[in-house]
């Protein structure tokens, strides 16, 4: 049988979190909370089970994608119209999917940074495109390099892939990044995918600069987003795409044979939610507890910590300690101390060779702490 | 901006039913209950809604996977492998994409019967291959032409597509098509896509022949499932695939970057109520009585009925009605009678000029009499 992805394999996070199944470690590396979402949002489901589930409309329920752009207006001070600029999907992961198959025509070249989060490349590789690897540079913060940038443009760029703040490192765009880019496209045809699944968690009293900020990106991006990782609910699998009107047609042109539509219950019990900001406005402090938390344990030791200005992942350097590559790394640490994480090579198309594991940190205290323990050991 | 796909509308369901809401139409068009899932189910969501709501496995929750195994060994008596065998999807429309994407390279021929599913035309396309559309004849009770099935078999044929009940005519497949598909398929490196999604909707004490049934077919096959017309849930958007592990695995590689999982508490809700069998061996009686109560309605009319032999699904011929196109009657009858359907010629490559509306029986008795009397009024 021909395969269309000869060498794809399971995602790093299926095999990592099964791993860690296998030797009872403690899973520190896919990304989702250790912990469950609010009773008041149990309670909403609850509620909604009962005479809510038929077929939402294509686009979304129009209460939700009503709460969507309130919510977007609210936080950004922006104006969103739900009718046009709203669509809701299964998860971030489908927006970004549907996001760029929309656009992306075979030949097509698509701009991503590494390290990238593992699902752009293959999906630009299944619309016919060609994935562009930038590197980012541990040694400089992961910062982007907008000279390469502006010299990887060819007549044949369709988008770029923007994530922040950012996975797996934790580095988040400044004001002065979103100039950077502006300036680069302007006066182009190319398209902005912005992944801001992480835009409430983002710490030490830092902003999240939405691409929906900048009108010049605004008016050529799709901002996927997630309340997955905002809400405490990856397993509900509810994500929105915001653009405007002439990409949402194109996009959701995608998504009514994708999916077609979203799970109705999770809609309506998300809306009424979403409507309080007290249930995302405290999140960057919650995690940015629980990052100086793991960071303090390690304090003295052998790790390194790499800066996380958002998202909820800790990434630690581990030159002093081990000389092994990190995708072997990660799995000894998970067999034998029985602590799982991310190797952070498997992002790269050109790995650079560094020492670095990802660690996510949306775990209870109890389990950070006992983790670090394990890990200072070595 | 250039289209991906500029020729491509919104679906006809989603057109037809914001007319009906628009018009305060009784809804017959898109297909899906008028009536909620039961109070055991939404018990059960209510339950899970505590504890389960981070990610799900890519593949599935292990104990859901379990249970359509069993399900589907308990009913076709056949063995499936859930940990080989089997993918929860969100929905059939992602098992029919993720199907076609997993296996269609550009340039693949991909073999389909119209009237079919408006989504696999472009699901084919948007992979870059070429659908090939064959007619079947409503004169002809929409049998499949064997014959010219097997003219149609080029060195480019990847794969066809099957669905049984039929959607929108309402005609089931006999052992003898399952024979006669195999007979062509043998030999090949043909796949089949297989939409059984109304698997438990069979009339008149006949029986559903799935592909599952046919080892030459089944290990060719791709089953594309979903609990939404089974358990009255259209709107919970939880499908899954079945296909022999050397497909599921490329299934499953496409999955990962579609949707990577789907909604957690659903999952779990769903795992305990399918190991029930009286929750689906009654669903074809309840909807037999749907059909009659609907049909009776429409005696000594000018309303032809054509055979429906499965799906929740009456096809009409309104010849001596009308000689608008059916496209126009469904949007009339939506505004001024203010009952929609779905006009059959949507679902042609080249329509025939049939004369024929389809009307979905999964609605209340009084909403099925009072549609039918408007109707028999024309
Ligand atoms: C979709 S599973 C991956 C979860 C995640 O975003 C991560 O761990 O980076
Ligand atoms: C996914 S909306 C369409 C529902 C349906 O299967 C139909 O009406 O034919």
């Amino acid at each position: 049988f021909p395969s269309k992805q000869a060498q794809v394999q399971t995602t790093i996070f299926t095999k990592m979190s099964a791993l860690a199944a296998e030797h009872g470690a403690l899973n520190l590396s896919q990304g989702f909370p250790g912990f469950d979402c609010s009773d008041e949002l149990q309670t909403l489901l609850a509620f909604y089970s009962k005479g809510h589930n038929q077929y939402a409309p294509m686009a979304g329920v129009p209460v939700f994608k009503q709460s969507i752009a309130d919510k977007t207006c609210l936080f950004y001070g922006i104006d969103i119209d739900a009718n046009k600029e709203v669509t809701v999907v299964s998860g971030a992961t489908e927006a970004l999917f549907c996001a760029i198959h929309c656009c992306v025509f075979p030949g097509d070249e698509v701009i991503m940074f590494d390290p990238s989060y593992d699902a752009y490349d293959p999906a630009v590789r299944l619309a016919g495109g060609i994935p562009i690897h930038l590197s980012m540079d541990a040694q400089n913060g992961f910062q982007i390099d907008w000279e390469e940038l502006a010299r990887s443009i060819t007549p044949k760029t369709r988008a770029i892939m923007v994530n922040s703040p950012h996975n797996p490192t934790g580095s988040i765009w400044t004001e002065n990044d979103l100039d950077a880019l502006a300036e680069i496209v302007k006066g182009t045809n190319i398209l902005i995918i912005s992944d801001e699944v992480y835009e409430h968690i983002v710490f030490d009293g830092k902003k999240h600069y939405s691409v929906l900020l900048h009108p010049e990106l605004r008016q050529r991006s799709f901002v996927c987003g997630s309340f997955g990782k905002t809400y405490h609910i990856t397993g509900w699998k509810i994500g929105y795409c915001l653009a405007p009107e002439y990409l949402t047609k194109e996009f959701q042109k995608l998504h009514q044979w994708v999916t077609f539509s979203s799970a109705t219950p999770l809609q309506y019990a998300l809306s009424d939610y979403l409507k309080e900001p007290a249930h995302y406005l405290g999140l960057s402090n919650f995690y940015q507890r629980k990052r100086d938390l793991f960071a303090s344990a390690f304090e003295g030791s052998k790790w390194k910590l790499l800066p996380s200005h958002g998202s909820f992942f800790q990434c630690m350097d581990y030159r002093e300690i081990s000389d092994e590559k990190d995708v072997d790394l990660a799995e000894r640490l998970t067999k034998e101390i029985k602590v799982a994480s991310i190797p952070i090579s498997v992002f790269y198309e050109k790995a650079p060779g560094d020492t670095i594991l990802r660690f996510c940190f949306a775990k209870s205290d109890e389990v950070l702490l006992e983790a670090a323990q394990r890990l200072v050991q070595l």
